[in-house]
C-alpha cells in the first residue's frame, strides 16, 4: 500500500489519492484501462520509468484490489478488477479538462458500439436536471 | 509551474496531472472549490502543511490560471477561475470512487437549489445512451 499520505484528512478524495495519487499511478491505470496493457514489460515500455518504481506501484494496486494477478502465456499479468475499472471516470475527467484547458491530446473516448464521443456530465439524482459546476455544492453527509 | 513531471507522455491526463497531480494540490483545490477558502491561512489551517509547500502550490495555480489573485479586506486572496472551477469534476470523481470502494466520507455533493444528490455519469454524445465503464474505449483522435 502507499501508506497514509494525508492522515489528517477525513475525506474520500484524500483516501482515493492515497491509493492512486502517487507519481505515475494514474498513468499506469490509463495504460491498463484504456490500452489494455497487463504485462510489466508493456507498462515499462509505455512509461519508461524505473523498474523498482513500477514494481512498487503494481504491487500496491494488487494489495488495494485495483488489479488482480493472473497468468498469461506463462507470464505474470495485472488485470484491473471492477474496483479498478471504475477509475475510468477519474482518468476521463483529467483528460477532458486537459483537452479543453491545455490543448487537445491524442486520445478520444468513444462509445464501444456506436462510436460516438463520450460526455461526462453531472446531473441531479432528485430533479434529473443536468448540473453546471457552479451549481454543485458540498455538504456534510449528516447535515 | 510544476514543470514537466511526464515529459515522455503525449497525453491530456498526464498534462493535467502536471498541473494538479503533486501532493496536496487536489486537496487545496477541494478546499477552494467546495469550502470556498481563499486565504493562505485558511488553506494552512485546513491542511496543516508546510508553509513553503503551500506557497509553492498556490503560486503554481496562479501561474497556471487556475486561481487568480484578489484582495479581500486588505489580504491576499486566491480565487478559482473558470479553468479552476472546471476541476470540480475531477474531485467529485475521486470522492465518489472513495465513497464506494473505501468507505463513505463526510462530504456529499448536492444540487444548489433543489438539494438533490449529484450523480456523475457518462453518456454518448451521438446516441445519447448512458454508458457503463466497460463500454468506454479510447481511440486515437485522428484514427
Amino acid at each position: 500500500m502507499l501508506g497514509r499520505l494525508y492522515p489528517s484528512q477525513d475525506c474520500s478524495a484524500a483516501r482515493t489519492l492515497e491509493l492512486v495519487g502517487e507519481r505515475w499511478s494514474l498513468l499506469i491505470l490509463r495504460d491498463a484501462l484504456f490500452r489494455r496493457y497487463t504485462r510489466f514489460s508493456e507498462f515499462q515500455r509505455s512509461l519508461g520509468i524505473a523498474t523498482n518504481v513500477l514494481a512498487a506501484r503494481l504491487e500496491s494496486f494488487v494489495a488495494a484490489g485495483i488489479f488482480e494477478l493472473a497468468e498469461e502465456a506463462g507470464q505474470r499479468a495485472y488485470r484491473p478488477t471492477e474496483k479498478g475499472l471504475e477509475l475510468k471516470g477519474v482518468i476521463i475527467a483529467l483528460t477532458h479538462w486537459g483537452d479543453k484547458w491545455i490543448g487537445p491530446g491524442p486520445a478520444v473516448f468513444r462509445h464501444h458500439g456506436c462510436g460516438g464521443g463520450i460526455e461526462q456530465v453531472m446531473r441531479c439524482g432528485s430533479c434529473g436536471e443536468p448540473i453546471p459546476n457552479r451549481k454543485v455544492e458540498a455538504r456534510h453527509r449528516d447535515g
